[in-house]
């Protein structure tokens, strides 16, 4: 990976959580089974002292899920900046703490605008994270169809936690075929956010690099890969059309409903190099996918 | 339905969007596809020039969406105090005019609080749901084997928007297997305020009611159930472990993985007569279930 030389790293707690639980449930013959479900847990992000949201989340990844929030929210700019991120379950918070002076003044702002799009896409977006957006500009890459399908190859070994447990989504980070990062949470941006965070830590460009997504792709998730500066973006899911507007506006490839030898790319078509198409013409419906999400 | 006599109806504006935008893409024989896409609009609720939240939407049903957003969120308590809901969408916006003297000072204490759980669950939730939250006590009837699969088949013909674009999810109130109302949205929640609205508007209450939802039973899907005072949750996905948590402490018979012949209950068993187990014992596996959310 990328990582830029003696970059200043916080100091982080280790507090990630087992992701599921044993559960008993009754069956339609009712038999008792022996299940596990997913873990939901209720974390303020606090940054010194003042309240920022309240995140639901699977809580396997929660130092770098803050992070991200942060970062994809535009709320703190500077790694540096920060100088820890302590998780309390007991107290459902995570503490960040940052640099004494780091920019107070625009805290104040930063919140106080935060009633105009709050919700926005089941998530909370910050005005600020908006007005920032349109300075993003993407260069797509050339992308083969057999990377695409040597992709989704290997993400199918990834989702453990879904296989074991369900009601989680998962986000992928790739750099041609490989799997960089891949994590899984319930809540639908979460994954996203601890994969931002993680690159952000880690120093890592997303210029050369694929977003993957169990997910719609909403407007919501367009713009928190585009901040990521990642220029092309996979689902196994559908989009919606405010998400390929913006697409569109910021320069995204947009590949959705790619699941084994199909997918529908929705946008910029014209960077992937058709070198493996399928001998078959049975197609597969282009809509109503069952892995819609 | 149970409708009260002479009951009090705001005047509302009736700005329903259509649901899907045609939009071509490219398939993975590099052949143009004519597909459908669903539509996400952000709407402004204002409650007397006050700025509420954002929130994304299909756009089809907005004044019963703000109606149940409203109610779910216990920001208003009687329907008698909106005198109308107007939806502007080249504004985007939707302005809820309230009966004059509606209660100021406690608007003012509730919005004041929204920072503690805003983003609560990839949605927005205000403290003072939860305040209320457990004065809901539910009765859980009795519910025949029989009638979820003759409501599990009802179903199955009602979801035309997921069917012809995709990424949406659907609600529905249901009475035995009768079903009195079904909505998609892009939103997870917003459907089932959309339900809570037309609920509020119609006088129906929703005890002997039973909700099902494409989507998965997280804690705050639960919690919105049980504020339309529903004891009866069917989920085509799979369960949270703090929904399942909720479940339990508010009353609430929890099924999920409703698919076919195939249920899980995973609280309130005891509540089921199982008057129609399948004959065959080849079980589908419970978890890992392709519908998903």
């Amino acid at each position: 990976m990328t990582r830029a030389v003696s970059r200043f790293r916080p100091r982080l707690s280790d507090a990630g959580l087992s992701p599921t639980h044993a559960v008993i449930a009754v069956d339609e013959y009712n038999d008792q089974r022996d299940l596990s479900v997913a873990g939901e847990f209720p974390l303020t992000i606090k940054v010194d002292d003042r309240e920022i949201v309240t995140l639901m989340t699977l809580g396997t990844h929660p130092e770098t899920l803050t992070l991200g929030y942060l970062r994809n929210q535009r709320l703190i700019e500077n790694l540096s900046d920060i100088v820890s991120v302590d998780v309390d379950w007991d107290r459902e918070q995570v503490s960040v703490t940052t640099r004494p002076g780091t920019g107070v003044i625009d805290w104040e702002e930063k919140l106080s605008r935060r009633t105009v799009t709050t919700g926005c896409a089941q998530g909370t977006v910050f005005s600020c994270t908006l007005d920032k957006l349109y300075d993003v500009r993407l260069s797509i890459p050339r992308i083969r169809q057999s990377t695409i399908y040597a992709l989704l190859r290997s993400i199918a070994s990834h989702n453990e936690i879904y296989r074991q447990a369900g009601a989680v989504h998962g986000c992928a980070l790739c750099r041609e075929s490989e799997i960089l990062m891949f994590i899984e949470d319930v809540g639908r941006h979460n994954a996203a956010d601890a994969i931002a965070g993680q690159m952000w830590l880690d120093g890592i460009n997303g210029g050369d690099m694929l977003f993957y997504t169990t997910g719609r792709l909403t407007s919501e998730i367009v713009m928190k890969v585009a901040q990521m500066g990642i220029p092309v973006l996979l689902s196994r899911s559908g989009i919606t059309h405010m998400g390929l507007e913006l697409a569109r506006d910021l320069g995204v490839l947009m590949i959705a409903r790619a699941k084994g030898r199909h997918f529908l790319v929705y946008h910029g078509h014209e960077h992937i190099e058709f070198d493996a198409k399928p001998t078959s013409k049975a197609r597969q419906p282009g809509t109503g996918d069952q892995a819609e999400v």
